[in-house]
């Protein structure tokens, strides 16, 4: 596909999503079309063309400022509808006790900050995460995992295969995903479209290992001993919009 | 402690567990109890004595053989309450879901007979079921486990390492476990003290594994797809007594 076209059908879906409420996806879809559409303006020899061009895009860049705006006042705290404490060896917590009820039919698009994706028990955290999302979320149609890009030393490739199982699951699921390396990310938070924050100070990673491992608790979270953390749940103050 | 005293209080804890209806962990104690009681008897020089004492194993020995008819007859199938057909890579069962409700606080004693604990996801299986064991069943005192014995060629200690670690594990949580190794077993059988038999035919391993790893349905075991096999649950016709 030329890119002239490639622009034209993420720009397309773009301002469907934007129409639809789903504004992370609108977001990512913007970037990636402007960009497209920049490509190909740069390899047009016709000034006037070109400037065309450029006019339409000013017009796209407006759209995606206008959606950063919304998504950006979507993320402002608002008021706090749940705090729970989690001591020390403290157990009894899994991700749905803790905010599987503010996960529903009306999250459309779910974002996760979180910084660490590195061992093997991280990205089974995050599929335990998606695992909910797919429970209780059956409108799920856009995940955005934000993360910290990470080079094993032995196997430099593991991250992206990771995450690239988890992408192509979820969108055998008909649910698109997009990945996005921040380097100087440190606040972990889970953004859901209904309008809550859930903000845990480790993110999804509280847990400490079964030991000896084949005890129960390797599968069911609720045995598992917690390292100390609090659980934020903020329900956001635009959330009707 | 002598052999003597080892006995007395296998047989102490035997005759309590007997009257307590709790006739699995009753049945291995007089096995274990009469067995130090021969070694003793073995070694007292005064015949008079020695007499004495075969009686009392006699006595010990035909209470074992009551336990055993009862245990025998415990697992005798009774009525058919429920039966379900998994077909090849059906989704949508996990063991809550399959048999969850017949494990309850009626529920003091499990036997389990599955003859294959060999691999990783099979002693993870086994937590999986425990877990949901401990979850559902308050009262739980006694776990027997039969499986085949099992030497892997690189790591002969595996099995019992594993399986030593489940046990050491539900001991601290004051529920007595027996493994029993049955080289001849094949056939695969749950049965729970409050008079419920669950038989399915591949035992707790009706599982495929995810594929690509990383995807819907590593931990949540409703997403995975399953291997033909069918699932009775029967209530023992002697459940009342």
């Amino acid at each position: 596909m030329s890119n002239a076209l490639k622009a034209k059908e993420l720009l397309i879906r773009a301002v469907e999503c934007d129409q639809n409420a789903r504004i992370l996806e609108a977001q990512t879809l913007y970037t990636e079309g402007i960009a497209q559409l920049m490509q190909f303006v740069n390899g047009e020899p016709d000034e006037t063309k070109r400037k065309g061009f450029l006019i339409r895009i000013k017009e796209y860049m407006d759209r995606a400022d206008a959606i950063k705006a919304r998504v950006n006042g979507k993320l402002m705290l608002g008021e706090v509808v749940s705090h729970v404490s989690i001591n020390e060896n403290d157990t009894g917590f899994d991700y749905d006790q803790l905010f599987g009820k503010y996960m529903d039919d009306k999250t459309v698009e779910i974002m996760l900050e979180e910084p660490y994706m590195t061992q093997n028990y991280q990205y089974q955290n995050l599929v335990r995460f998606l695992e909910l999302a797919a429970t209780n979320c059956p409108n799920l149609k856009y995940f955005r995992l934000i993360t910290k890009e990470y080079q094993d030393a032995k196997n430099p490739d593991q991250q992206r295969t990771n995450l690239g199982q988890i992408k192509g699951d979820l969108e055998r699921r008909n649910i698109t995903v997009a990945i996005k390396y921040e380097d100087s990310l440190h606040d972990r938070k889970i953004y859901l479209s209904n309008g809550y924050i859930i903000k845990i100070g480790r993110g999804l990673h509280f847990y400490k290992a079964t030991n000896p491992m084949y005890s129960i608790g390797l599968v069911n979270y609720k045995f598992r001993k917690c390292l100390q953390t609090d659980v934020d749940i903020w329900r956001n103050s635009s959330a009707a919009s």
